[in-house]
Order: structure tokens, then sequence, then C-alpha cells
């Protein structure tokens, strides 16, 4: 089968840590350019920014060259902070390249969404609104992915709960649309950059909420529940950080008188085995954190208690694979024509 | 002032060794009694069970002989596993003593509840539901806390809960009586037994829910909430265990139209200062675990969202401090007369 | 290629359950067989004991039995508790099975050293001084190896300093023998027991020491040192765990007078990167734990220091994988014929 | 008793957030000036910076005033970054401060020595070789300590190293002079900066070797070792950081003949119970991490191999407490006339 050419523009954070590892392992990748996203002084090797890597790469990384990227891949995976890759991304498919952009630059479809939920304003407005950027939760755009020459991965937190809550609100699960997320993040989410809130000595023993209903990942997920469903949902959002490094699980909250007969329907419905390899429902089972992390798994378990109304549903996994570097890598395989499990399991 | 004795019935335990550092400082105490709540071949020194007591403390941990405990003391608190401590109290009450039971054996008045929530027929009934155990959430509960002889200190969890919801029942902050907790604890609330699930290997990088809906202390949270307010409520209930060792949050989810003047109001009323020393009111900013660690605090912040109709409220504490030996400690000072802070700055 | 049936004995424990993880991955495994070594009621499925292996392996574990053990697989890798593998080894030789060990039951040479070191008398001290088994440390005896029966899978530690010194020893660098190790585990290292000292609350920032100058792996050391070097040497050993889950480091202190040239000539003449593709000789950079963990490589950096004829040298590894399961499947491809490095990358 | 009025200099440092919780409960000091060591806005209400603080002070951080310093205290700790208390010291002391300094500045008497192991040149060199500077090992100068006027605090791992060796020393037990020093360290010990280097994830499940023979702490620890022994000594120091917060081991190594007994006798000779309350001999016990963190003791305990001539000594404290602030404070307890455990038990 056909080698493809791939380059990761970001190489140097925890979503480009874990891109690289991946595609090292990718039996159809041949990674072509490692470009950093901060100030590089010179190239060096990646065993030298990270010795794990030693024996496994001899690529250089190297300071982002725009135009070299746009000559040395097939596809390039973007994994560059916020704010960046809208720059980058009308060349790189002018030039023929295929993207999947790992931030938040395509996710949104409303310019005027930018400044109040990324404090930027956007640089492509035309290109946003054009349609061209798949949303790829891939569960359900498996289609519209294949053919995609942009792909807008989907946020860590978006991800998690929108394969929790999605099948509930397609089967009409949640009688009035409101749901409630208690999510709790591993500190990778936060990415490698020296803040003293994110130093072990500030989180060990520790547990912080952030950005209450004002988190980035609401409007994609509202967005997404409109395009899916055709509704429009009502979410309180609790983002919080553990002493822990990969791994994020979304408790989710809805008040329902379903059955359980129900909701496993619901779930099976949305999520056959042959469709969605990387979906384990597990019934009333709930995940914990480490039955996740360092797989591309999403794993969802629910606790209803009819007498209550109440449906406790909890959508696990790890926030740098299936929430950011593997369901980029089951993008990139649908884009490609591989099997969407290709070298992820 | 007086000197009050003081035994410990379950010294080494994690609440017990809570205990023993608490009272070690508490400048009105001296220790009479270290008994350990497991088979005990013979009196060890506490330095040997503790190293880090070394130098603090002489007494040596012996098996619990009830007899000897009846005499030795004016005080005594048990930190024994549920269940123990419903057969030593009719004896302690009878010799004098008074008694802190930190177990959950006098935390219910109904004896059926039992059987249902804790495994066990009720030993001793009449006690029970003569009324005599003060439930000892020490804010709700002063006066009677000053006369008792015999407090039910409260549960951890139940503790940071209805600490953060009784406020807004009172002020009828919450519409419909629902609310619902997704509560994340330190595994020091487990206690020291050995259980493969509590290893450090199965709990680094990982969290777990369990008993959802299905936990203990939500009967005492509904018995409470009913005494304090006349109100029945209904609490969807997961509790979580964290990689971290001490500290315990409950994040509340409400639904209701009430202002952020109002909800102040609710905890102002509630929690005056001159009143409430140990819990402290932050207003919208949010407690972080290690606010409260090593602390007898216990923190609220809340941040309401009115165009969604939702007020989340974070209620943090130690549960060994407030959670468990520090508010025994704070009702012990009620208890002797002494400043409700004694010991615990 | 050929495809092996490979059965595991032990696949709960820890470096069961990390063999398993490796097995699945290995493109010319099949398993056929997975015991567990604790009483065991019924055949349980995999995923219901380790929920992260779902949709990956349908094999239930069952209770061991050692009949069927020898009759449904080409290899068996026994990851059973110390001592419990003497007893089942013979039958599977003699029924033509190979055996990979990752107890120490076939660790040392002399049954006399059993009792001392491992608590237990060796049950077959004929076939241990026949010399059948194999020391499995890799990269010294890759050619009997390859034609073993049964190899003896080094212990974690054993292995982490026997890579550092070996080399050292072999070019005469250490004067006069003698050597220190303060090695540092994760807990892991320790298995899935029950223990109260390896719960999470015990070990959460803290670091404790253990059988110093007393641990069963130094015989072997001492063993592969005289077999390798005919010298004799006095190790000086601390092993300590510390709070993480997975990797080990030994810091080896040695008095040289050699120069840093010396010292990388002998790494690099032990280690030749096409006969040692595990071994990472790292120069005067010293390794940390993170470069690898979940990775099969052993790391080695030194920093001599002439003035002080003083010579540091840290080896480090994944006490999971090169320390047990990696090297058990890097022994099992040269048994097979495999590639080395086959499934380990 | 009279009240110290004392200010802290660095007050939001790491070792500044620890004197301001041992100062707040010693019983004859009123904190007067807290001053930050960063560039500071406006003064900013302590529990802002640190909500844990909330109801137990209510002094304001402000932007370090050297002029008022000078003013508003009896007594200074400074715990500022290193280099920048050697210009505050000379107008302190000219204005009849005593001052206690917690950084480098005054623990080498060779102004030569700071280019080399600090990087600066020292302002004061005039000072530093008068020898007001008294080093502040409490053990070893509690005379001078009662009538210094400065203190230099020692380092941390000095502290650690030099209460496990000096005995040794002094009892002629290290016949060479030689000793080995295998340094763990809790990351709390390198401050709060925003160092990548130092955040949660990259040093959970880590532990990393630094500045191998090249540590700051090296020079203090030979200069007091000729100061109170009269010998050289020749250390080899490997420092390393763990994943924990707070605590400090230092496992030493030495070759000796030397019987249990006698370094029994060597330890209870420098350190009897009367005169040295913060150091507990252990004798063959050796101390864990968790026996000494919250606490100011110093734990040693010792392994002594007479057959190997080998001697492994753990010394154990919490390098913000016994190695920062709380051997701050006992210095300030003997230069203030109070017993020296005040405040510290």
């Amino acid at each position: 089968m056909a080698t493809i050419r791939v380059a990761i523009a970001g190489a140097t954070g925890s979503a480009g840590e874990e891109l690289l590892r991946l595609l090292l392992k990718h039996p159809h990748v041949q990674l072509t350019y490692l470009a950093a996203s901060a100030k590089w002084d010179r190239p060096t090797s990646v065993s030298e920014v990270y010795p794990r890597f030693a024996r496994q790469v001899d690529l250089p990384v190297e300071s982002l060259d725009p135009a070299r990227l746009s000559h040395v891949c097939d596809v390039a995976f973007l994994a560059l902070p916020h704010g960046v890759s809208m720059a980058l991304v009308p060349d790189l498919l002018a030039s023929g390249r295929r993207v999947i952009d790992l931030a938040g630059d395509f996710r949104l479809q409303t310019p005027e969404a930018y400044p109040r939920w990324y404090k930027f304003q956007h640089a492509n407005p035309a290109l946003l609104q054009s349609g061209q950027a798949v949303y790829g939760l891939t569960e359900f755009h498996q289609e519209q992915i294949r053919s995609a020459r942009l792909v807008a991965n989907p946020g860590c937190y978006a991800t998690s709960i929108l394969l929790g809550v999605l099948p509930l609100l397609k089967s009409q699960i949640i009688d009035d649309g409101r749901f409630i997320v208690d999510a709790k993040s591993g500190l990778s989410g936060a990415g490698r950059k020296a803040d003293s809130s994110l130093l072990f000595t500030e989180m060990t023993e520790n547990l912080r909420a952030y950005q209450v209903n004002d988190h980035q990942h609401m409007p994609e997920v509202a967005q997404e529940i409109q395009r899916v469903t055709g509704q429009s949902a009502m979410m309180t959002f609790v983002p919080q950080v553990l002493p822990v490094s990969r791994g994020l699980v979304s408790t989710i909250y809805v008040r329902t008188r379903a059955s359980a007969e129900q909701i496993e329907a619901a779930y099976q419905t949305a999520y056959p085995l042959s469709q969605a390899p990387f979906v384990r429902v597990r019934g009333q089972s709930l995940p914990q954190l480490r039955d996740v992390v360092q797989t591309n798994y999403c794993d969802i378990g629910y606790v209803p208690t009819l007498a209550m109304e109440s449906l406790v549903v909890m959508s696990a996994l790890d926030n740098l694979a299936k929430g950011a570097a593997g369901q980029a890598v089951q993008n990139f395989n649908l884009m490609c024509g591989f099997p969407e499990t290709t070298g992820l399991l």
C-alpha cells in the first residue's frame, strides 16, 4: 500500500510528541518534516529534545518554515497553539496538501465566535464559512472525513462530551436538552508551557476547577449538537485539572425517565462495533481513567436511577490519544483509505 | 483551665492517626489510652507504629480493652470500623464518659436503615431512637453539642455536602429540592486497609467512581436536610477517588434563578464569622483542594450562570480534618467549654 | 513466518499483564492459554479483569492447570510468585515445551542459595545444577538463549545493575571490584499484592529503602559477574521504592582512574548497535526515568570526575519491560528465530 | 515574654510561604512586614496570594522596600533568590536589625568561591571574610548563633549531609575521608519558578539527576567539615529530584571497619537528646521520607555491613522545614533566647 509523506508542525508540544509516537508506528507513514512551533535556534535531533525517541527516528526538529511545509508532505498535521494554523492552511490547501489541524482554528463555523472564545480575530473567515473544514469527530462524520482536504480535529473535552451525549440526544433521552458535565482532565491537556500553576509542586495532591461555563470547547459542542441532532442543548460545564498526566473523564448528568434498556439501545445504535471500533460501550460499568490511558478508546458507562429520574454517564478517554493525536491519526486513516484502526491498536 | 483525660480507640487507622496528631497539640488534653482496633499482639510504642511521632508521645498502643477504656478517660474518641462502637458506647455512657464516635453507628436515627446502608443490624436500636446521639455537624448544632454525652461525628462526604447545600435549601434557593453532587476524595478516606484497589500502582494516574447513588453517607445527608430545613431533598451522588492522599471536594449542581447576591446572602447568613470560624465563604472564587488540606477549614465558592439557571458550588475540606478528626476535636472543644478553635489553628 | 502458540501462567500479576500487552502486539504469537496464579473461581474474560484489554483479546483467564499448560502451547511464559515454577518446569520440558520463567526459581545455580535468599528449599536441585537454565540477560548470552529450552529471566534490579557494571568490569575499569548501587524502583516491581505498605496513601510523597544488602537479586548479580568476567565483585546494594508506578534506575558508584574515553570504549565494545538494539549508551548525559518507561530500552549514562577518581553511572529501564516482560519477549524472539526487536519497538 | 517584630522578605516563594506558616504559629512573633521578591504591582492580601492563609493573617504582601525593611522589624528573615540579600544585609545590620538569610549569600567565607558556585561576584567580600556571618547548622553552633547578628542558614542538601557525616568524621569512622551522597529531593527545593522541567507532566512518574558533582551546596559542606573537624573530605554528590513535593533524603555511603556500637556512639555523642531536640537517631532503622515531612526533625538511621566494610546512612528531613524555614526559626529561637523548639513542635 502507498506510503504517505507526513509532516508534523508543532512536534515539540505534548500533542505533537504524541503524534510523533503514533506515526512512528504507522506502517504507511514516512515522516518527512518535524517543525517546532517555538522559535528554534538550529535543527536539533529529536532524541536531543526527547531522549525517549533515540534510535527510533533521526529527523531533526526545525524552526517552522511554511514554504517548506507546503512542499515536503502529502498530509500535514498541525499541532500548533490556537491562532497559528489559520494563517498556514490556505497555502497548504492551495499547494494540494491535506491538513489535519489539532488547534481550534477551524472548529467553529462562525468567525465572530473567535474573539469571544479564542481571543483573536479569525484571519480567514471566508474559508471558515465555506464549510471546507470537516469537524473530525470520527464516529459521526466518517464519510465526509474520507474526502476532506481539511479536518478540524475536535478538542479533548468536546470529544469526550459529544461521544457521551449525542446518542442520548438523538434518541430523545434527554427530555429538556439540559445536561451537566463535570469533567476532569490530566495536565497534559494544558500543554507544555512553563506556567507556575502547572508546576508539580502546585498540582500534586491538588484539584482545580477553571473556566467554569467559560471554556472554548463549549461552542464546538453546541455547534456539533445542532449539526447532528438539529437540537439546541444547554450545557453546564465545569472543567477541572487533576494530578495525573494523561486521561480525561466527563461525568455527565441528565434528567430522564428512560430505562436502562433504552439507554443501552441508544448507545448500541450510535456505536455498532463494525462502525465504531474505538468506542467501547460498557453498560452499567463505569470506566476508570486507567482503562483508556495510552489507548485510542473512548469508554462509556452509565448508571440510571429511575426513582430519581437520574442518569449518570461517564465518558473516558486519553486526552492526548482519542482526545487529540489518536483521533487525528484515525481521521488520517480515513482520508488515506486505510482501515480506521491502522497504527492505533 | 482543666485538663481533660482523653482516649483514642482506633488509634492506628487514618482518622485515629489524625486525632493523635491534633490532640498532641491540644493545650488541654492529656492522652491516657491509645487502643488499636485490630488484633494487637503486645503493647507497642506509638513511634514504632508511626515513626513520625517519635519524641512527641510515649504512650503504648494496646489492644482495645473496653473495661479499661471506660476507666481511664473523661472523653473517648472512637475511630473504629463501622459496627464496632455500637457495642461499646452503652458502657462508656453508663460509666459517665463522654463519647465522640467517628463511625456511622450513631449517625442514623432509624435502626432499619443500617442493614440497607451499613450491612449490619444495629445492636442498640433503643439508644439510637432515644435521640441521645447528637449529629456533630458543628456549625448547625452548636448548642446541642455543648451538652451532648454522645456525638455522632458526620461522614466526610456528608460534611462537605451539607455545608454546601444547607444554606441554599434554608434560603429556598433550590426550587425543586434536587441537587447533584460530583464528589472527589483523596484515598485516605478509604482508611488504611490492604485492599488491592487502593494500591499506589492502581491509583496513580487514575480516577474511579464507586457506589454511585449507593453510598452510606446519603441517608445521613437526607436526614440532616430534613432535620434542619424540614424539607426532603433529592440528591444524585457520584463519589470518586482521586490520586491524592488527603482532601475532598464536592462539586454541587443546582438549578436556580437566584442572583449572586441572594446566594452570597444565604451563605453569609448561615456562616457569620463569629459563629462559624471554620467555614470560609469565598464568593465566586472556587476553592482548590490544596487550599484546605492540612487545615480544619471548609472552603465554599460558587459560580452562578443566570442565563442557564445554573449554579455550581464547590465545597472543599480535608477529609481527615474537618471531614473527620478535626471536626471531632471541634465538637470536643464545645463539649468541654473550650473555644471552638482550640488546637485547630 | 510460523506462528507460535503461547501461554502465560500468572497473567493477572503485573508482569503477566505486561506480557499480555506485549504479546498481543507480537505478529507471530497466538495466545492459547491465560492462567491466573491465584485461586480462581471460574474462567473470567480478560476484559473483566482488565477492562483496558476489552476488544483486544477474548481468551478467558482460568485457574492454572499444569496438565493443560503442557498441552496447549509451544512456549510457556511463567510469571508466577517465586517458588511456584520450579514444580511446573520439569513436566513442561518433558512434554517438549520451551519455558521462559520470570521468577527467581532457576536464576541461581546453587540449590543451597535458595533457603538463604528465597526462603524455600529448591524442589529440583538436579535441574538447577544441570546448567539447562540459561540466564536470560539477553545482551550477554544471545547464542545460548537461541538454543535454550529453559530461560531464567533476570530480575529487574539485576538487569539494570549488570548492564551498567559488566562492561566496566570486563574492561578492568573498576580497580578493586567494589561498587555501590543506589537503586530506585517504581512500585509495580512489588507486584499487585494487597500489602498496606504499598497503598497509595503510604507511598505518595514518600521514598523507602528496604532489604539493604539483603535483596534476592544480589546473588544473581554476583553469579553473573563471575560467569561473564571471572571476577568476584563486592556490591553494596540499597534498593528503594519511589512514588512512581513503573521505571527503575540504578545509580552506580565506582572508584576509578579511567578516563571518559576509556569508559565510553568499554560501553561501546559491550553494546555495539548491531548487537544490542535495546541498550542506549548515552555518554555523559544521564537518563531520566521517563526516557525509558513504556519502552524496552536500558539507557546508560555516566559522569566521571577524575579529580576525585569517581565515576557515577546511571542505568535506567522500565522494570516491567526490559526488567521483566520485555526482556522475556526479547529472549522469546531469539529462541524462535525472530529478529530480536520483533514486537518490542 | 517579649514579642519580636519580624519581617519576611521573599514571602511568596516556597521557603517564604513556609516561614509564614511557621511564624504565624510562633507565640512570641509579631509579623510586621511581608515583602515579595518579585516585582509586585500593588499590595496584595496574603489570602489572595495563598488562599490557605485566609483568616490567619491580614498583612498585605508588598514590593520589597529595603528602607522600610530596616525600620519595621527586630529580626528580618530573607528568603530571596541567591545574590539579592548580599546588597541588603549591610544596611540592616547598620540599623541594628538581626538577620537570618536563607540564601547562599553568606554561607561561604571565600568571596572567590561565588563566581564558581553561584555565578555572581560577591558584593560584600569584606563582610564575608569578617566572619560575622554564623553558619546556622544549629546543632553544631548553638553558642555562636545565640549571639549572632547575621546567620547564614544552611542549604537543604548541606543540612542533611552534614548532620549525617559530621559525627562519623569527628569519631574517625570514615578512614579515608571519602564519602558518597546519593540525595533525593522533593521539587519544592527548586522553588516556585515557572520552569518547564518542573511541570507536573514532566516530573510525575519521573526521577532526574542534575548538577552531579557540581552543586552549590558542595563548598559549604566542605567548608563546614573543615571548620568542625579540621579535616578535608572528599564527597561524590549526586542530587536527584523526585516526584514528591516536600522531603529530602541523603543516602550516604562510606567505607569503614567500625562496628554498629561505634557508629551508634558517634551519633549519640553528637546528638544528645538534651542538646539536639530535632535530630532523631534511629539506630539501624532507616527513615522513610514521610517520617519527617511537615516536621522539623532530621531522622538518621544506618546499616553497617561489616563483611563488606560498608556503611549506609540515611539522613532525612523536610527540605522546607529543617532544610530551610524550620531551621531558620530554630536559629531565631536561639538568637532571641527562646527555647529552641518554640513554635516548631
